[in-house]
C-alpha cells in the first residue's frame, strides 16, 4: 500500500442531546478529571496514531465546536438522523485516500489508546469490513446486543426494541466503538435503511458486512465499565472517580506518594516529580508542575502552578505561579497569579500575593498583601502591611529592596521604592521613596534621622521627638 | 368504611439506651446527615402519610421529647418492659377510630416512606393482623429469625436465644417494623405473655396471629441494610454514608454535577439548582439554597444561606446570609449570619463579613472586617480596613455610600457615615461622618480640602501640608 | 524450662532496596498513619511480648537505624545474600539462651500482635521446628507457594520461578513471617544452600525441617491482605487506608463520632474522649490528645496539641498548643506552637496566635496575631491587632492584663505591657507600658488624659485635641 493509502482517520460522534444529564450544557462539554470529556477521547485517539479526527456536532454544536477549536475538524449534522447519518456527513469531509475510519463516541471519555490501537489492528489482522469493540455487562438493559452466528463471529448488533428474548438474555452489547475498512464503508454506509423511527443505525452495518460476505471482527472490552457512555450525572461522577483513580496510580507508580488517591483530585496532564507527598484533600490542576521531595497539602489548591523541590504547600492555594525550592506556603496562604517566589522563603497564614516577584529567603509570615510589587532576598514583611497598589485608574508597582524590613502594618503606596536594608517603622504610610539604609515612620512616613533634630512635619508626635517609633521593634515572625 | 376508620397511626419506639453506643447522647439523637436520626423517620412516616406519630421515649426521654417537640406526640414508657409492652403504653393514647397501627423503630433511620407505603399496602391487600418486613442478612447473628411454614407462610419470629440450630441457619431476619389491624392489636397486645426476662416482646404478635387463625404478611426489603438499626458508631457512619449517597444521588439525577459524592456533604432539605456544580469537601448544610450554575467547593461549608445564580464560593465559609447572583466568594473568605451580598460582588481571601448589607459590584478583596455595615454599590474596601462597630456597649452601624473607596487600613468608628463617592486615605481613622464626595485622611481623619489652605490641626504631617496622604493611592486589587 | 531459655526474640528484615517503591527513602521508612511501616512493626512485636527486636538493615541503612534508634538493636546485613544470610547476621548478635526466634518483615505493617501471638503460641503447642504464616491470595503471582503433602502438612515453600504447574496453581503463598525454635534455627541456618542466584533462602528451612523430622506449622492468616508486603506506592495507599480505616474503627467502638471515617485521618496513638465528633477532612497528628464532646472539624488539622471538652476546631490549624474547654476556634484560625488558651476564649477567624498564653473568656474575632504574649482573662483584641514581637535580633513578649481592651489595629511594639482594664484606641502604636485602667492613643500612643489639657505631643490631632479617637469606640466583634 502506498502510505496515503494507510492512513487512519478517526470520526468522533458528539451530535446527541443528553436529555438525561438535565443539562444546558452539550453533553460532551461536561468535564471530568478538568476537561470536557470529549477532549479526553480527542486525547486517546491522538495516542493511537490516528489522523486529525472529524467531530460531528448537532446539539450545542457552537459551543462544542469552540470548545474543540484546533483538535479536531467540526461538521454539523444538522438533523438528528442517526448514526449511520452521522457518520455519513463526517465521510464527506474524509479524503478518499483514507485506508481506515475508527468511529467511537464523544460521550465515552474513558477509552484508552491502547484499545484504538488493538482494535485497528484486529481489523486489519483480520481484513475486516468492521470491527468493533464488545463489553460483557452485568445488567445489559438498554443496550444493543452482539448477536453470534454458529461459528461464534458476530452475525448483528440488534437494539434492545428489536431484540428477541434469547437475543436480550445475552449480556455482550456493542460499545458503539468501530474500526472499518473505509473503501467498504463509503459503499455501505448508503445501505442503511431507515428503521422504524426514521432513524439510520451505524449497527446495521454489521449485518450488511455480513450479507456482504466479509468479516466483522468482535474485539471485547477488557474493562466493559470503561467503554460506557456518560448519560447523567451519577455516570459523570462515576467515570470521575474512575479517571482520577487512573491518574492518581499513574503517579504512584512513578514513585509519588499520594496519602489517599481517593480525595486528591490531579488533572491529566500534572506532572509530579519523584517522592513528592501529594496529602489529601488537595487539588492540582491544570498545567501545575510539583518537583520531587515536594509536599503538597493537606487541603491545598494549585492551579497552573509550578512548585520546587522540597517546597510544602500546606492548606494554600496557589495560582498561575512559580514558587522556587525549600520554600514553606501556608497554612492559609494565597498566591495568586503571576508571581515568582525564590528560594527558602516562607509565605505564611493569611498571607496574600499577586503579580509580585520575591528573592531568596523573604519572610511573610502573616496577614499582609503584597501586590504588583518586586521584593528583593531577605525582606522581612511585617503583619499587617498592605500594597496600596491601585490609584482608582491605574495599578502601580511596589519595590522593595534586599534585606528591608518592612515594619509591622505599613502601608506602601505605589508606586514606590523602599531601599535594600531600609526600614519602616509600625504604621508607616509610604508614600516617598525610602533611600537604602534608611528608617522611616510615621504617617506620611519620614527618615527617622529628621527626628533627631527637633519637631518635624513628619513626626507623628511632633512635639517631641523623642518617643519616635522604635525603628527596628516592629517587626514579628 | 368511614373516613375515621381508614386513619393510620404510627408508632416509633426509641425508648433503648443504646449501650453499644458508648454515649451520653440518646441513640436516637445521634444526628445523620444533620439531623437526629429519628428525624428521619418521622420524616419517612409523614411521607407515607400516616398520621401524627407516637413515639414511646425511654432512656433520656426529656431530650428525646424536646428534639422532637411539634413533630410527634411522646409518651414515656417508664420501665423497660419489652417492645409489646412500649406499644401498649403508645395505644393507650390512640384514638379508638384508627385502622392500622404502623409500628417501627427510632433507630431505624434509612428506610424510605415507599417501604412503609408497600407494608401497609401489603397488609390490606391481605387483610392481614399483622405484616413485617423482613431482610436477608449475610450474617444473622443477633437478629430475630423468620419462621414459615409448609405453606411458605410466616408462622412466627424466634428471637435468636431460643432459636434451634434449624432456625438459626435461616438467614432471613425481622427489621421490627410491622403494620397491624389496629383492632386486632389492641385485643392481641394484651395476650403477649413475658419472655424468660421478663421482657413483653412484640414479636409474639406473629404466632399470636397464627393461632387467631388471621394472615400474616412478610414484605421482604429489597435493600436489606436500610432496615437495620443503628446500634454503634461504626453503624452509624455507615447510615450516614448510605444517606449522604442517596441524597447526593438525587441532586445528580437532578442535573447537578457533584464532583466526588463520596466527599461531599449535603444534608437533607438543602435545594441546588441545574448545572450548579458543587466541588469536593464541601458541606452544605441547614435550609441552605444554591442556585443553577453556582459553583461552591472546593473546600466550602455553607450553611442556612441562599447563594445566587452562577456565584462561586471557592475555600470558603458561608452561614446565615443571602449572596446574590455572579458573585466571587474566596479563597478564605468568611461571610458570617445576617449578610446580604449584591450581584457582582468580589469578596477575596481573608475578607469578613457579619450582619452587613453589601450592594452590587463591591469589591472587598483583601484581609479585613464589615461588622454591622451598610455597604452601597461600587464601593471598593481596602486591605486592613476595619469596622470598629463595638463600644464596649452596644453594636452601632456603618453605612457607606455607593462608588466610596475604603483606603487601605482604613479604620471606621462606628456609628458613622461615608458619603457616596467619598474617599478614606490610608491608614485614616474615620470617627465622624464623611460627606459625599469627599476625602478625608489622617487619624483621626480630617477633610483633604483644608490642607491646601495650610497645616490644619487634621492633618497628620500639619506642619507641611504639602505631602499628604495621596488619596487616590491607597486601593489595591 | 528456666526463665532465660523462654525468651522470644524477634528479628525484622529491613535490608530491600523496595526498588518498585521508585523512591529515594528507604521503603520501610515511608510512612502510614504517621509513622514510618517499620515502627507498626516494631509496635505490633511489642504488644506481642517479644523482647527487643533486631533489624537487620542493608540499603539506606543508616537513615533506618536513625528511624529506630532505641526501638530496636540494628545490625547490618553488608551484602544482600538472601533472607538466610540476613536471619544469621542477626542471629550472631542474639544470645544463647533464647528459646524462639521470630522473623518478620519490616515492609509487612498491617499484622497485628494478635497474629504473632497465635504463631508462636501454635509453634510450641506443635513443638514444631516452624510456624509460618501463609494467606490465601486471589492472584498468588509473584509469591512463594506453600506446598502440603499428602498429609496435609506443609512440605516446602517453592518460590515461583522454581514451581510447576501444580504448585503454581495453588494459591496459597508464603508471608515471610515465622516462628522458630531457636535451638534448631541455630543449626539448620547453616545447611541452606545457595540458590541459583547465589541467594540463601530462609524458605528452605522447611523443607529442612521436613527432612530434619521436625513438625512444620502453617497458620493461615484471618486476613491475607494484611500479610502482604508494600511493594510499590500503590500498595502504600493501600495500606495507610486500612490502618486509617482500623484506627477510626477503635475510636468508634469507644464511643467517638467519626463522621465520615474514609476521610479522617487520625495518627497511632491520639487520644479520643467520648461523644467527641471528628467532622470529615480532618488530620488529627503526632501526641494529640481530644476531650469528650469535643468538636474537630471539618477541615482542621491538629497536630500535637490538647483540645479540651466541648472545644469547636473548624476549619482550623492547631499546632503544639494546649486549648482549655468551651473553646470556639475558627473558621480560618491558625493556632502556631507553644500556645495555651484558656476556658471559654473565642478565637476567631484569620486569627493567629504563637507562643502566647490566653487566659479565660478572651475573644481574638478576627485577623490579628498575638505572638510571645501573655494575655489575661476577659481581653477583647480587635480586628488587626498585631504584636511586634522581634525586633531585629530577639523576640520580646507582650503582657496584656485581664479585661484589657485593644483596640482594632493596634500595634504593640514589644517588649510591652498593657495594664488590666486599660484600652488603646484605633490604630494605636504602642511602644510604652499602659498603665491599667488607662487609656492610650495615636503614634506612638498617649495617654489620652493629657489631651484635656490641650494639644499634646502624643495626641495623633495635636492642634484640636477636641475630637481624639473616641478610645471606646474602636472594638469590633
Amino acid at each position: 500500500m502506498s502510505p496515503e493509502v494507510t492512513a487512519r482517520v478517526a470520526i468522533v460522534l458528539a451530535a446527541g442531546q443528553g436529555t438525561r444529564m438535565r443539562s444546558r450544557v452539550p453533553k460532551v462539554l461536561h468535564p471530568i478529571c478538568g476537561r470536557p470529556m470529549i477532549q479526553h477521547v480527542l486525547q486517546a485517539l491522538s495516542e493511537a496514531g490516528t489522523e486529525r479526527p472529524v467531530v460531528v456536532t448537532g446539539h450545542g454544536a457552537a459551543e462544542v465546536e469552540a470548545a474543540i477549536s484546533g483538535l479536531a475538524t467540526c461538521v454539523r449534522q444538522e438533523a438528528q438522523r442517526g448514526t449511520a447519518d452521522a457518520v455519513s456527513v463526517a465521510l464527506s469531509t474524509v479524503q478518499n485516500d483514507v485506508a481506515e475510519v475508527l468511529v467511537t463516541m464523544g460521550d465515552v471519555p474513558l477509552l484508552e489508546a491502547e484499545l484504538f490501537t488493538s482494535l485497528l489492528a484486529a481489523r486489519a489482522s483480520d481484513d475486516a469490513a468492521v470491527a468493533f469493540v464488545s463489553a460483557r455487562m452485568p445488567d445489559p438493559t438498554g443496550y444493543g446486543r452482539v448477536v453470534r452466528g454458529p461459528d461464534g463471529r458476530a452475525a448483528a448488533i440488534v437494539e434492545e426494541r428489536d431484540a428477541d428474548d434469547a437475543t436480550r438474555a445475552t449480556n455482550e452489547v456493542n460499545t458503539a466503538t468501530y474500526a472499518f475498512d473505509a473503501r467498504w464503508l463509503r459503499d455501505a454506509i448508503g445501505r442503511v435503511e431507515a428503521s422504524g423511527s426514521g432513524e439510520l443505525y451505524l449497527t446495521d452495518l454489521v449485518s450488511i458486512a455480513v450479507s456482504d460476505g466479509r468479516t466483522v471482527t468482535v474485539l471485547e472490552a477488557p474493562n466493559g465499565e470503561d467503554a460506557m457512555g456518560i448519560n447523567d450525572r451519577v455516570a459523570l461522577a462515576a467515570a470521575e472517580e474512575r479517571m482520577r483513580s487512573r491518574i492518581a496510580e499513574r503517579h504512584m507508580r512513578n514513585g509519588v506518594t499520594i496519602v489517599d488517591p481517593a480525595t486528591t483530585r490531579i488533572d491529566a496532564g500534572v506532572e509530579i516529580g519523584q517522592d513528592a507527598r501529594i496529602e489529601p484533600w488537595t487539588t492540582l490542576q491544570g498545567a501545575t508542575v510539583i518537583a520531587e521531595d515536594a509536599v503538597i497539602g493537606p487541603n491545598s489548591h494549585v492551579r497552573g502552578s509550578v512548585i520546587g523541590p522540597r517546597t510544602t504547600v500546606w492548606a494554600s492555594v496557589i495560582e498561575g505561579s512559580r514558587v522556587a525550592e525549600d520554600v514553606q506556603v501556608g497554612p492559609f496562604a494565597h498566591i495568586r497569579p503571576g508571581c515568582d517566589v525564590g528560594p527558602r522563603c516562607r509565605i505564611g497564614n493569611f498571607a496574600e500575593m499577586k503579580n509580585t516577584r520575591v528573592g531568596a529567603e523573604t519572610q511573610q509570615h502573616h496577614f499582609s498583601y503584597l501586590g504588583d510589587a518586586d521584593v528583593g532576598d531577605g525582606v522581612n514583611v511585617g503583619a499587617g502591611s498592605v500594597t496600596a497598589n491601585f490609584d482608582g485608574v491605574a495599578k502601580h508597582r511596589t519595590v522593595i529592596g534586599d534585606r528591608a524590613s518592612i515594619g509591622v502594618d505599613t502601608m506602601m503606596v505605589a508606586p514606590v521604592t523602599i531601599g535594600a536594608g531600609a526600614t519602616t517603622g509600625a504604621g508607616a504610610v509610604v508614600t516617598r521613596d525610602v533611600a537604602p539604609g534608611k528608617k522611616v515612620v510615621g504617617v506620611p512616613a519620614r527618615p527617622i534621622e529628621l527626628r533627631r533634630r527637633g519637631p518635624k512635619p513628619a513626626d507623628p508626635s511632633p512635639s517631641t521627638g523623642s518617643e519616635p517609633v522604635p525603628s527596628g521593634a516592629d517587626r514579628n515572625t
